[in-house]
C-alpha cells in the first residue's frame, strides 16, 4: 500500500537530488530529528554532495540548520563533513560537527529545547527558508503521519517558505494515532493555558499539517533510525540508580510524594538506563513518564507493566529494540504519546505535573552549580538539551554522574565549575556512585559539606575539604560561597596540562 | 472605625511582647514583607528583645526566617542585630543581615521568588511553626484584607501551626479589593492550569484566609512601610533607558512586538526608574505591567495614562509617594492588582503573557553569563529575587548595568563572571550606557564581539578584546567559549588586591 495517498502531494514525488536542489546557500533549514530518530535520511546526503560540488567550483555554500535535537551521520554528519553548516541549533552530538563547533567554524547556539520553536516564531532567527521533515505517511487529504520523533516539525512546517517531505517506509505506517500535535499555540499576547493535566492527555491532533502549495518535493526513503546502543549497566551506574531509587522511597515514606511517585523525566545515557532498570526491580507501580525521549529501558518498563504510560517527543532506541517496537507497535498504542518538544519540555506543564527530573552532568562544584555542556570552560560536548527545561521547573531534580572519570583522572566534583548551565538556585539533589547529596533548603556552605562527604570520590575528598577550609580562611567578608579565585579553576588547568586533576 | 471586626479574632488582640512570646528558639517563621512593604512592624522588634534577653541569660535563641523578599530595619534589621536569625530565605537587603550572611553566621538560601511557596508546601524546609503577617483589616467573618504586599502570606497562613496577625492602621482600609489571592493551587499531581490570560485578570479572592483556631495573637500597629528613596535619574541611567526604549521601537517596527508592547516587568532600582520615566516621554500607549513590584515611576506611568494596569505582588514606594497613594487610593482601584508572588512570578504566566523583563546585573561575561547576586565570587549582595523567574520565561529579557562602577575601577563586562545566576542560554539583551548588545541567535564568539564593542566601557574594551584573541589563540579545540582559565578570574583578583580591575 502506498504511503503517499494525497493526489496533490504525490505529484511532487521526486529524487533526493532534485529535492536538495531547492536548498540554497545561506538558507535557514529546519530539519526533523530528535536524539537520532525521525531525521531526514537522504536529502541531507544529496545536499552535502551539492555543497561539495559548489565548493569544488570555488563557490560558497553553507546553511543554517535548526532541528529538534541530535540527529545522525546521515544528517549532521554528512553536512558537517561537506563543511556545509555555518549555524546550528539547538542540540547536537555528531563528532565531525562537534569538532567544527570547537574550532569555531560553526556558530552553535546551545538553546533550551522548549525555547527554540517559540524563538523562531518570535523572529529571533530570521526567516526559515526550507523545512525538511521525515514522516511515515501522507494521507489522502494531505495530513502527515509523523514518524519516530515530533520535535520541532510543526514549527518548521508552519514557518518555512518551502517544504521537503521524506516519507520513510521503514517507519511503521501504524504510527498513526501515536502523536499529539498541539495547534493551539499562539504568539503573545494571545496565548492560552495549555490544558494538559495528565502525562498522556491529548490536547492536539494526531497529524502534522502542511500547506500543499509550499511543498516543493516529496522523497521516498526506506532507512532505519540511528542505532542507539548503550553500554550494559555497570557497577557505578547500578550504585547511582540504587541511591536514587532509595531516595525516592525515602521521599514517599516522608509523605512528600505519592506512592506511585510523580511523572518521570530521564535524560539519555547509561545512568538513566540503570535507574529505569532499577525501577523495574522495585516495588513501585503505576508509574508514568513525562519526558523527552523513550529509551530501550523505558520501553521495557512500559512493557513490564510498571509504567502505565509515556509522554515524550521522540524515541531513541537501539536497532534491536526499534525492530521489536516496529513489529509490535499495535500493542503500544494508547500507552505512548509523542508531542512537539515545545509541549514535552514546556515549563508550564513540567511545573504543573510536578516532574521528577533525572539528568546527567559533566561536573558540579562544591556549591551545587552544575556544568552539563562543556569541558575545560570552552569545549562543547553536546548541549544543554532539555535539562534546563525540566530541572528548573521540576518538583524534584537529580543530577547524576560517576564521581570520577578517565580512570580517576577527572573529579566530577570540583571547586568551581568551569561552565555553569544550572545555577545553585536550580539544583536539588546530586548523585554519584559514592552517594547522594540532598541540597534542598541548604545554604552554600552546608551544601559544600554534604557534596564533598557524600558525592566526591575518596581520592579527591581531602583536597576539596582543604580548598573549602582555605577559602573560608582567606575570603573574609565573602563567606556566602567562599572561593580562592586564583585557585578556583586550577583543577581544570592541571588536568589540561598534566592529564590529571 | 475599628479595623478588627471579627468577634473571635478581636479577643486575641494583645501586645507585641505577648505575641513574640509565641515564637520559640529553633522555630521556622514565615513573615510577611516584600521589598520593604507589608512586613510586620512591631512583633520582630519585640522578638529581638526576647532573643537578646535569652542570649544575656546564656541561652540559645535563633529562628529561621522566610519572607516574600526584602523587608526593613524593623524586621530583618532588628532580628539580625539581636543575632536572632540562623536561616534566611528567599531574598534580603538589610546591611546587618548581609554582613552576617557574608561572615557565614547566617545560612542564606538564595531562592527564585516563585519557588519558595511551593517548596514549603513540598516540605523542603520542614515544618513552618509560626506565621507573622501584616494586614490592613480583619473582616467580621475573619477574612483578612492584605496590606501593601501579598508575597508568600497565603502560604504562611495556610502552613504555619501558629499565626500572629499585625493590623496596621497606617495601611489604608481601602486596600479592600486591590488583591487577588489565588486559592486554586494544589500539590502535584492535582494541579490545574492557572487561567490568567491578561495581566490584571482576577482568578482568586480579594482576601487572605486564616483558620481562627491557629491565631494566637493579633497586634495593632500604626507604622509606615520602608521609605524607598531612589537617586534622581542620572545621565548613565538615562542613556540606558534611551537605548532600551529605542530597541523596543525597533522591535515594533520589525513586527516582532505589538504597538503597545507586551506586559512589562521591571526590577527595582535606578535604571528601572529611568526606563519607566523614559516610557513616560515616549509615544507608547496602553502599556501594561506584569511585575513583582510597583515603584514610584510605575505608579506615575499609571497615573499619566500611559500604563493601563499593573499586576504585581507588592509596592516599593518612597515615603512621599506612599502618602500620596494612600490619600488617593480610591482613584487607583481596578487598575492595580496585587497577587501572591507564586502568581506574579509564575513561569507559566510569564511565558504565556510574553513578558518584557528588565533586570539589573552585577556583571556579564563576554559570552553572556550574568551575575546578579555576588561580588568577587562569594560576597552576597541581595539575592536573585525574581530575575530568574522572569528572564528565563520572558518573551524578551534585558539585563542592564552601567559599564563601569566605582569611578571606573570595576568593569561590568568581564572575561568570566565570578558567579553565574543567569546562564548564556537565558540572556537576550545587555544594556549599558555605552550601548546595547542583542545576543539573540548569536553564537558565543559573536556574542563576545558585540558585548565588548557595544557594552563595555572604552577603558576596558581593548583588554577584553585582547583576552578574547589570546583565548582563541591558546584554546585550540575549545573554541566554543574560549577562555584562558588561569586568567579568566584575574580581573576580580586584581580588583580585590588593588581596588582596580
Amino acid at each position: 500500500m502506498t504511503r503517499i495517498s494525497c493526489p496533490k502531494l504525490s505529484q511532487k514525488v521526486t529524487t533526493a537530488d532534485v529535492a536538495a536542489g531547492f536548498i540554497n546557500h545561506g538558507d535557514n533549514v529546519g530539519m526533523s530529528g530528535f536524539t537520532g530518530a525521525g531525521y531526514p535520511k537522504v536529502v541531507p546526503g544529496a545536499l552535502a554532495q551539492r555543497i561539495e560540488a559548489a565548493h569544488a567550483r570555488g563557490e560558497d555554500f553553507s546553511i543554517g540548520v535548526l532541528t529538534g535535537a541530535s540527529t545522525s551521520t546521515e544528517m549532521d554528519g554528512v553536512l558537517a563533513q561537506a563543511k556545509g553548516i555555518h549555524m546550528r541549533t539547538p542540540f547536537q552530538s555528531d563528532p565531525t560537527l562537534r569538532k567544527q563547533i570547537n574550532s569555531d567554524e560553526v556558530d552553535y547556539i546551545d538553546t533550551h529545547l522548549s525555547h527554540l520553536a517559540q524563538q523562531v516564531w518570535f523572529g529571533f532567527y530570521g526567516n526559515l527558508d526550507v523545512a525538511v521533515v521525515e514522516v511515515s505517511a501522507i494521507l489522502p487529504n494531505g495530513l502527515l503521519v509523523p514518524s519516530s520523533a515530533v520535535g520541532n516539525n510543526k514549527t518548521w512546517l508552519d514557518q518555512a517558505d518551502k517544504v521537503i517531505i521524506e516519507v520513510n517506509e521503514w517507519q511503521p505506517r501504524e504510527y498513526e494515532g501515536f502523536h499529539d500535535v498541539y495547534y493551539g499555540t499562539k504568539l503573545p499576547p494571545y496565548r492560552n493555558p495549555i490544558q494538559i493535566l495528565d502525562p498522556t492527555q491529548r490536547i492536539g491532533d494526531p497529524y502534522l499539517r502542511v500547506d500543499p502549495e509550499k511543498v516543493v518535493a516529496v522523497v521516498k526513503t526506506h532507512a532505519p533510525d540511528r542505532d542507539n546502543v548503550f553500554a550494559p549497566v555497570d557497577d557505578n551506574s547500578k550504585a547511582m540508580a540504587e541511591y536514587l531509587i532509595d531516595f525516592l522511597r525515602h521521599e514517599v515514606r516522608a509523605g512528600r510524594m505519592p506512592k506511585n511517585l510523580l511523572p518521570l523525566q530521564s535524560g539519555v545515557g547509561n545512568v538513566a538506563n540503570a535507574v529505569l532498570a532499577g525501577l523495574q526491580e522495585s516495588e513501585f507501580e503505576h508509574l508514568t513518564a513525562y519526558t523527552e525521549v523513550i529509551q530501550d529501558s523505558m520501553l521495557k518498563l512500559l512493557e513490564s507493566g510498571k509504567l502505565d504510560a509515556i509522554s515524550a517527543t521522540s524515541f531513541s532506541l537501539s536497532g534491536e529494540m526499534a525492530e521489536y517496537f516496529n513489529d509490535n507497535i499495535e500493542s503500544f498504542k494508547g500507552k505512548i504519546l509523542l508531542r512537539t518538544q515545545e509541549m514535552s519540555n514546556h515549563p508550564e506543564i513540567v511545573r504543573r505535573l510536578g516532574i521528577i527530573a533525572i539528568n546527567g552532568m559533566v561536573e558540579s562544584d562544591i556549591y551545587g552549580h552544575v556544568n552539563s555542556t562543556q569541558v575545560l570552560g570552552g569545549q562543547m560536548i553536546n548541549g544543554i538539551g532539555g535539562s534546563g527545561d525540566f530541572a528548573r521547573n521540576a518538583f524534584l531534580n537529580f543530577f547524576v554522574s560517576p564521581s570520577a572519570a578517565k580512570n580517576g583522572a577527572i573529579s566530577a566534583i570540583v571547586p568551581m565549575a568551569s561552565h555553569v548551565d544550572h545555577t545553585e538556585h536550580d539544583v536539588h539533589v546530586l548523585v554519584t556512585e559514592q552517594g547522594i547529596a540532598d541540597l534542598r533548603g541548604l545554604s552554600p556552605s552546608k551544601r559544600a559539606k554534604v557534596i564533598i562527604e557524600n558525592c566526591a570520590h575518596p581520592d579527591y575528598r581531602d583536597r576539596l575539604t582543604d580548598y573549602v577550609e582555605r577559602a573560608k580562611a582567606s575570603a573574609t567578608g565573602r563567606l556566602h560561597t567562599p572561593h580562592i579565585l586564583e585557585e578556583a579553576l586550577s583543577w581544570h588547568t592541571k588536568f589540561r596540562d598534566t592529564g590529571q586533576m
